[in-house]
């Protein structure tokens, strides 16, 4: 293994970033101004600095990443980068902690959308936009890990979606090229389509903007403390749900649509299981708030329906946007937004959770499972989406959910070492985990924020949610010491 | 399929079950004697009544049970005996609600150890013995079930633990046979001998004979309201953390010993996991008490621990003792003990929960599953205690705990339906499907009961341990069209 060309790629992710640094400045020159510009520039120049020095210092050798090299550049590639984006918080005129502007660049990055910022209303527009930038590149991060390193990395069942185009050898590279090319010009195709939207229904451009840059990459991150409470505007809410959903759709199926091929997109059994999963969710919810709530009955159902859908799918596809604290629609919503929490969207696309794809092996397991108790001696073959799945698959998929809540335990343990209590312990560990953004209870939930958090529980979670966005094993194979020898 | 044989057996078990109920009167007629013998005449000659019709009056084949025929005696068995099991509560002077008796009776042949009787302490002795009595009975209905039927029926991993033994041929009928007997002296010495160190470490005869049945079944009926607080003992807390250890042994294990071979009981791999598990969970919260609560630091740390891995083991075990609050001992304990609740001990023990095995089986699965990331064409088999391990076992042990989770939230969500709150509805599930005992939070803890319940919320808990006790499958496998088919 040798680290040289991980640097190298590394130095070349900086560069990108320094010059997205410059964006938020340009941006808001035609506007109100860069109140901070100047923490922009010094940002951009620093990351500058460092992406040449690690690009041009390393010797250029064209050949393929072994997968230890992979798996290094990853994890290192997902702690660098945020490092990075934190300079432009810490050197503005917040006056961040150090551990605060790197918790908000991390719940950024990995598309979580929790905050310690209070008071969002009153920040200066570049940060707010800059926290954005940071969701969305995020956001196609993950896309491109999700399709091109971890099907090929055998990740949590991943394998599911490795199709002849993310075979990773040195053939297939100008087919990842057009893939990856594919995927850029969805994530920015939909980016701009809910810009336009966004604003046609009454946004200003600059919350456009934002809201199109968190909603896609389904980060959450907004504007104003009242997230999308402060628009009041039931077609935004009915808006932002469609591109949440279509932002937790494995990507590749909208590559596929821009070659005219829009059949995948339709049929695919993770994108109807997972809609008729957040419509039914909702239908619940909603039901069961014309029955025990007056104000709710009294908005009528299309209203309560639209808002339910709204705060499901947010937290469903991991986004974390709330139109008002759901958390006072009765203790049946309670304990489903606490389990919500967990499911995530599909693979391949920017959500984070345990995917629907692994609860719909678990389910196909579990007939098998049913039948195989009357019929011993049934040989069945399992399909999913067409294909045979292979016992390699199942287990891989159930390792990683097995993974998940262990991980989750543990985290939920340290923060309340930490001293926090049971329900912000458990939904912390869960939310930060699984990168949706507001946790349960009085001090996380949906009406509250990080900020008032010990320090040391803000580095447990900022640890999660990386664990989370990673798959988990990406980031536990670095520990192991297979890993490590010759 | 064809019922009769179902009804023979059931009228069978109430046959046995009308002579268990004169054991209270029988017992107390030399001590304080029996308040209710009533009540107990009349319910063991309704029991003897409906038993000796429904043997006798069924045709006698001798042949062996088909599959499903076992499917359907095992659950209606767990329905029947309960419900008769309740007629000395409900015909007693407690003045009952049938939900109570039910919930009772459910509870305690399940061997939950939720209590719906406030002020045990004062309730008729032979009311008292009557729960241990059917808690017992729960007990060694589940080792001879988990041994003799599970395995066979490939439930949730249990194949695991499907040896010659366990063979359900007419040839192994002698074999079964003497199996069946070795398991009934295991439990019945483990039971006299739980009497005796309890009668000797300073209980008086009642409540010893009373805690030994419902320790060795893991089931935590208790005589007073402050469970094994009561008696402020050190060594018995010790004695009973034993006890209720080896109830959670595979007691197949019991059977080889008493045929003089002592070695699968010390080198089992799953009893030595659950050992050390105990072990080092009890050390990491005794280890956190000492460092945060002075009151148990000035007790010392001996009797921190004793304490400590008391109430830890009660928990794991599914027993359901306390010495005390430990929802007091701080953030990390309660968390702690959420996650405790879903653990178990081993399969083919008088425990309930998610069973030992399942997580090793799963960590297996994670080890080979990071190997694989590093190797993908590595080729391993798994072992399990000297045993290759097929993935057929695997993904069945898998499948339990994804239906035993999804389970858990349904249950969760209707309880929170019915108004309850978030950590009440939650470890109100966990407690029930794990069949553990106490939850957590004000209502339901440790130091609380589950009186104040709405009746429906008892009924749905009462579902829920019937549904844990059964693993499951078995229930749901009634549900399933195929099961009915010709």
């Amino acid at each position: 293994m040798s680290i040289t060309p991980i640097i190298q790629i590394l130095g070349f992710l900086l560069i990108l970033l320094s010059l997205m640094m410059t964006l938020p400045v340009n941006l808001l020159a035609f506007g109100g101004g860069a109140q901070d510009w100047w923490a922009f520039v010094q940002s951009a120049l620093a990351c500058l600095t460092v992406g040449l020095i690690c690009f041009l210092m390393t010797p250029r050798k064209r050949r393929g990443l072994k997968q230890r090299e992979m798996f290094l550049l990853t994890v290192s590639a997902w702690i660098v980068i945020p490092l990075f984006s934190s300079l432009p918080l810490l050197l503005s005129d917040l006056d961040l902690t150090i551990t605060d502007a790197f918790f908000e660049s991390i719940s950024g990055i990995t598309t979580t959308g929790s905050t310690v910022l209070v008071g969002l209303d009153y920040l200066p527009a570049d940060i707010l936009l800059w926290r954005s930038i940071v969701q969305w590149m995020g956001g196609i991060g993950i896309i491109g890990m999700a399709v091109a390193v971890l099907p090929f990395l055998r990740i949590g069942g991943m394998r599911l979606f490795a199709t002849e185009s993310s075979e990773w050898t040195e053939k297939a590279v100008p087919r990842t090229n057009r893939l990856a090319l594919g995927l850029v010009v969805s994530y920015l195709v939909l980016t701009l389509a809910c810009i336009v939207v966004y604003w046609v229904l009454g946004m200003d451009l600059f919350n456009a903007i934002n809201h199109a840059l968190t909603t896609v990459s389904t980060g959450g991150f907004s504007t104003s403390d009242s997230s999308m409470g402060q628009f009041q505007n039931l077609p935004i809410l009915a808006a932002s749900t469609c591109f949440m959903i279509l932002g937790s759709v494995p990507f590749f199926l909208f590559v596929r649509l821009l070659n005219g091929d829009s059949r995948p997109l339709l049929i695919d059994r993770q994108v109807r299981f997972f809609v008729q999963f957040l419509l039914v969710v909702a239908l619940i919810i909603c039901s069961y708030r014309l029955l025990t709530n007056d104000q709710a009955a009294i908005a009528g159902f299309v209203e309560t329906f639209i808002k339910t859908l709204f705060n499901v799918t947010s937290v469903v596809t991991t986004t974390g946007f709330a139109s008002e604290d759901y958390t006072r629609w009765g203790a049946l919503a309670v304990v489903l937004f606490f389990f919500l929490t967990f499911v995530g969207g599909c693979s391949g696309s920017t959500s984070g959770g345990m995917k629907i794809f692994r609860f719909q092996l678990s389910i196909l397991m579990l007939r098998e499972q049913m039948r195989r108790l009357l019929h011993p001696n049934i040989v069945m073959a399992r399909y999913y989406n067409g294909r045979v799945i292979g016992d390699e698959i199942v287990t891989s998929a159930v390792a990683f959910s097995f993974l998940f809540l262990t991980t989750l335990a543990v985290v939920a343990a340290v923060l309340a070492t930490l001293g926090l209590d049971l329900v912000t312990s458990l939904t912390g560990a869960a939310t930060a985990l699984a990168n949706v953004g507001p946790g349960l209870g009085e001090e996380i939930g949906p009406a509250g924020n990080f900020a008032a958090l010990p320090d040391a529980a803000k580095w447990v979670l900022m640890m999660a949610m990386l664990l989370g966005r990673l798959e988990l094993l990406s980031v536990f194979v670095l520990f192991s010491r297979h890993f490590w020898r010759s």
